[in-house]
C-alpha cells in the first residue's frame, strides 16, 4: 500500500549552482553540510532535493523532459497580499512569470511562477483552507 | 520569502476517473466529500490533488506536457523488502515500471514506477534516513 505521504520531492535541474542560487535568493537555507552533487532542504516532515537532471535520468534509465510537466508545487499563504509579495519576490529572484496573481473562480487568489529549470510553483491564498501555526495545510474533513 | 514548505502537490491527469481508481487501488482514500472535478488527499501537513490536465493548463494559461517531467515524488519506507512489496503492488494496480527495485550507489534501495498519467514515484529505503512514527522524514542536521 502506498501510504498517503510524500517524503522527498526531487527536482531535476540542468545547472545545480543556478538552482541553488535561485532558492537561496528566495530565502531557502540548505539542510546539513552542503554536498557537491545535490542540495537538500528540510520541509515539513519531508525533504526537497535539487539534483542534476542528467543524474536523475541515469537513475531512472531514461530521458527526462526538463521542468515539472503537469506537476505543480504550491505554497499556500495567509493572504492575497502575501501572494502578491511572494510572487514578486520570485520574479525578482529570477523566476519566470506563468500567471500574474489573480482571483480564482473558487474564491482563492493565485499566481504561478517557474524556477530557472521550469519547475512550476503556485502561490495560493485559499481562504477556506486555514494554515496551521507551522504552515501546514489540513483539508476540511481530514482525519486528525 | 518562499517558506520551506509545499502545502499542495497538484498532479494534472488526463482521465480523472482512471487516476482516482489507480490511487484507490494503492489504498488511498480521498479526503472529504468526493468532488466531481478534483480529488484531494490529505498527506502529512500537505495535500495532494488529482486535477484534470486541461483545467490545470487553463489555470496556467499555457499548454502542459503530461507526466511529471523532471519531478519525482518519493515515498521512503522502512526496509528494502517494503520497497519490493510497494513497487509490486503499484505494478499490480496498473503502474508502469520505470526501474526495478535495486541497490543504489549511496547505500539505498530504490524502485521507480509511473502512474497512469506518467507521474513518477520513487519508492526508497534510505537506511541513513530513519522515518518518524508518523512516516515523516527529517534530514540529518535539520533544525527541530
Amino acid at each position: 500500500m502506498l501510504e498517503r505521504r510524500v517524503t522527498l520531492i526531487t527536482l531535476g535541474v540542468s545547472d545545480l549552482a543556478r538552482a541553488r542560487a535561485f532558492y537561496a535568493a528566495l530565502g531557502w537555507r540548505e539542510t546539513g553540510e552542503p554536498q557537491p552533487g545535490v542540495a537538500f532542504y528540510q520541509l515539513l516532515g519531508q525533504a526537497l532535493a535539487l539534483y542534476p537532471l542528467a543524474d536523475l535520468a541515469r537513475d531512472q534509465g531514461r530521458a527526462l523532459t526538463p521542468g515539472s510537466g503537469a506537476v505543480t508545487l504550491a505554497q499556500n499563504v495567509a493572504s492575497a497580499a502575501a501572494v502578491d509579495a511572494l510572487h514578486a519576490a520570485a520574479l525578482a529572484a529570477g523566476a519566470a512569470q506563468v500567471t500574474a496573481p489573480a482571483p480564482t473562480q473558487w474564491g482563492g487568489y493565485v499566481g504561478y511562477f517557474a524556477d530557472p529549470d521550469g519547475h512550476v510553483w503556485e502561490v495560493a491564498h485559499a481562504p477556506m483552507l486555514p494554515l496551521g501555526a507551522d504552515g501546514s495545510l489540513t483539508l476540511p474533513g481530514a482525519a486528525a
